[in-house]
Order: C-alpha cells, then structure tokens, then sequence
C-alpha cells in the first residue's frame, strides 16, 4: 500500500515505520526531522526490538509526495487550520483513503467537509511513544488501533487498512462504530490527559492519591454518560469499563500523557477535540458533563486549542 | 483592652498594629520578626497613611504573655495542631476571651473543645495585607471584619470587641449569625483561593477568562446552597450575593489570594478549614458541592492542611 503521512510527530514516526518496515510503501511529511532522516534514517526504539530504516522517502511539501492509496493523519489537533491545505493535494492527485489517527473528536468532520464523507475514516490508537533527539522515535507500549469509516460500517477498505497495520506488527482492528470508539478512547483522555496536564503529574501519582482517583472514576462517569445519549450501537458498561481503564492504566506506571508533555514543552494543548467538541456533543443531547467542563476551563488559557 | 496576638502573619500583625494605635495594651507572639520589632518596632505601610509604632511589647512564648481580655487568634490554619498549646497559657491565666479570625470552618469548634464554647468567638476578615521585611506590614485594602459568639446572638462582649476594633479604625460588625458569616466568607473564599492558586493567576485574569468566570460563578452557586442547609437565620439570597462579590472582586484589581501566595511561596495550604471541613459540613446536610470537591482533590497534595 502506498501510504502518506501527514504529521509526522511520536504517533506518525512510529506508525509510518512499522508500515514501512512490513513492506509498504511509505512517505513521510517532515519538518523538525527532515535533514536527519533524509540523510541517515529513521530509528525506532521498542520493547519489543529496535530497528533502523536506512532509506526514508522524506517530503517537505505534500504536493510532491505522489500518488498514495492511503493518507495517514497524525497532526496534532491544535495545529487543524493546517490540515486541510497539507491533505488537499494527496486527495486531489488520487482517490486516497483519508484516515485521521488524531485525539478526539472533530477531526473527521472536517476532512469530510473538504473531501467527501466516504473518503474518511478515523480510528483511535492506543499508543506509547514519544520522540527522541531528530530522527528517533521511543515506542513504550501499545494496544490495538480501531479504526472505522466515518460513515460507519464494516467496509471492505477498512479491513484491508487493518490487515496493513496488523501484518507489520501494529495490532489493528476495524470497528463499525466509530462514533463509539472515539468515546471510548475519550473516557480515558478525557482525565488523565487534563489533569496530569493540569497537575504536572504522572498518571501513577493522580491514582495512588484517593481524591485524585475519585475525581478520575467521577470523570469518567460523566464522559460514559456522555457517550450513551450519542446513539452507539450497544453501551458501554460503564462500571466495568472504567475499572479496566484504571487497572490498564496502573499497569502503565509513571505515564506522561501527551497533553501533559505539551504543556511541559509549552505546547498548544489538544483542547477542542479532547474537552470543547465532546462537551457540546453531549450538551446537545442533554447530558452535562459537570467536571469535564470545569477540566476545560481550568486547562484553558486562551490558546488555539 | 489587653489584648494577646497568637499568629502574627499580615493579618496579625496588622490588626494588633492598629488596636495599639486605638490605644490598647497589645502583645505579640512573634517568631519570625521577633527581633526587628523588639528592636525597632512595627512598620505598617497603607493607602489611609504609613504609621510606625516605635515601642511594641514582643512575646517568644505566650506563658510570658500575662493576663488579657482578649486572645486574638490569626494563625494559618494549617498550624491548628499548635494552636491549643499556644492559646492554652492565655486561657488559664485570666478569663480572656479568645477571637480567631482563622479561615474557613472548625477553628471555633477546636477552641470550644479546648476551652469552652462560651469563651470563644469567631469572626471573618475582609483585608489585604501582606507581609514584607521583617518588622513591615502592608496593608492595601480592607472591608468590615464581621464577628459573633460561637455560641450565637449578640452579646455585650461582642459588641465591645467590636468597638475596640472601630474606634482603632478598623471597620467591625457583631453579627448574632456567626455561622452565616462563616459561609458568606466561604463563598469567596473557595473559588478565588483555590483557582488563583491552583493556576497560578490572579483575580482579575480569572473573572477576564469566560470559562473561568462561570466557574467561579457555579462554584459560589454551590458555596450559597451548603450554606443554605445551614440552618441560617436568614437566607443568603445568592444571585445578588454573587454578583456583588463578583464586583467587589473586579475592584480590587490582579488581587492574588492568601492561598495563591502561600503555594507560590510553598507553604502548606489552609485546605481542611476551606474545603475539607465545609464539605463535610454540606455533605452532611445532603448538598453535594461537585466542583467543591474537584477543586479540593486537584489542590490536595497530601500535606498538613
């Protein structure tokens, strides 16, 4: 599969890899990265075994990246007014899949609003990493990627993205709701991300603290409840997935998520896809997500978000 | 009026400053300013004019203290765990009636159990003060100090503590309702403290953030409805309350909290008599103080509060 990455950060680095690595034909949008990984390659480091891709078709500008089948979206949510210009020119030289790997919710409206609705998918990833000095991408630990059509449905394209990831070692499963996965992965962004932000603590110190992790499991509550009114093919269980949140959670000891990492770096945070669009989804239909809000309002600070 | 300060913070030391001044025989318990003051005296700096007070009597220990009228207490109630042992030598030696102005909820309750309920009075402070060098206290702005009985109603001791306190030209009301006073206090108290200190920004970058106005607004709206449940001698009547500490508050500019200065200069926090104890007292009336509760979770380090 020929694939473009766009937003090459932790995520897109070490997916793109991972692609190329299992045999795909890979391009990779750069700006940091770019003269290092053009010059001497990619380097990711895993658990599960390093590796060095030697060769690395790198871009600087996405018009000339060619023909792809697939375009893979990692930007960071905060930097959206620019996504639609980076993609344009891979959606317009072919009839490239579009699919957004990005936090929250959002996202695949807006690549629907410019290249059509069947075009899109989103998925969510439940992914580890972080970057290194230029060039190296650390991989820590990951769960499967669910991915699914906007439009919803098990497609025939959807599978075959999903056999892609899976078959170059990134465990990857196509859902048919993925309205209901995004939520999902929202129950657990949703706190750890705002308040180890907010905190400037690691996820291990927040649920070691009884108030903290009362306020966690209050969270995430409200983000189920949230999910509920929104029409998903079956409910969540709330009670017990909570507990399997935080217990995966607890396995994952002094975790930085990454919205913690941005504000420590000084960063945008991902504000509007993870708290501003889920909070008026669920206000629409009814459901007000009391602490949620309150989480927004102490993690704003007027920054495009 | 032989007066004895126990606690001579900003506060202390700056009310003892002005009772001196009204004439009263006033002792201090000092430790930090000890020697600068029993050397050169108190200096009080304030937009009504700059006095200093050449001879002040200064006290290490409060056995030496003698016998007052009146112990006024102004200790962080982080330090409640000395208070008895402090207050307890004044206590025995005369039949002086004991006054904290503390934050917040239980000091009275802690002084009553030590001392007796009928000894003990409770009153709520409107003043920016801070301390700056030793021997230096600088007062900006105050409103009336509101006192009353923890016993309840006016009674001729209040009224004559209250006197002392106006003619030295410090504004002061007896209340019969110290508990209503109490909670008013509160509802100031629990947005600005907390949210100025867990972000770092003062008042007016608060109340200028929409997000942060109504939150400040939603918390006062939970204050006023635990106060309710109070069993007040009068309601409170919240949206007009609100709104005019919202105002008060505007005028007084990039205000920066007790609380906010506290945790910049990492000190413990008063969050037990801010947050814990009123918390308790609403949730045992059946009012559930939501963002209350967040708040003190996400302020909570697990220090002395």
């Amino acid at each position: 599969m020929r694939i473009a990455v766009i937003g090459a950060g932790a995520l897109g680095l070490y997916y793109g890899a991972m692609l190329q690595r299992g045999g795909h034909d890979v391009r990779f949008l750069l700006r940091r990265d770019f003269e290092v990984i053009a010059g001497s390659g990619l380097r990711v480091t895993s658990p599960r075994g390093d590796f060095h891709l030697d060769k690395v078709r790198c871009f600087r500008n996405p018009k000339e990246m060619g023909e792809v089948d697939l375009v893979l979206v990692g930007l960071k949510t905060f930097a959206n007014d620019a996504l639609i210009a980076l993609v344009a020119p891979l959606a317009a030289a072919s009839g490239a899949a579009i699919l957004t790997l990005q936090n929250g919710l959002g996202n695949e409206e807006l690549l629907a609003a410019a290249f059509g609705a069947d075009r899109v998918l989103g998925g969510v990833a439940f992914l580890c990493s972080n970057r290194g000095a230029p060039g190296t991408v650390h991989h820590l630990a990951q769960g499967p990627i669910r991915l699914g059509e906007f439009c919803g449905g098990l497609t025939p394209r959807a599978l075959e993205i999903a056999a892609a990831f899976t078959s170059s070692g990134v465990p990857c499963e196509a859902v048919a709701d993925l309205v209901k996965a995004r939520w999902e992965k929202l129950v657990w962004n949703i706190p750890f991300n705002g308040l180890c932000a907010l905190t400037g603590r690691p996820t291990d110190a927040l649920l070691s603290h009884p108030p903290s992790r009362r306020l966690i499991e209050a969270l995430m509550t409200e983000v189920v409840a949230g999910a509920e009114a929104q029409n998903l093919s079956a409910p969540i269980a709330g009670p017990a997935f909570i507990a399997r949140m935080i217990s995966l959670t607890e396995e994952m000891g002094a975790y930085r998520p990454s919205m913690m990492i941005d504000r420590l770096e000084g960063r945008p945070l991902e504000l509007s896809s993870i708290y501003g669009i889920p909070l008026e989804r669920a206000t629409e239909r009814g459901v007000e997500m009391v602490r949620v809000r309150m989480l927004h309002a102490l993690l704003d600070r007027g920054e495009p978000g």
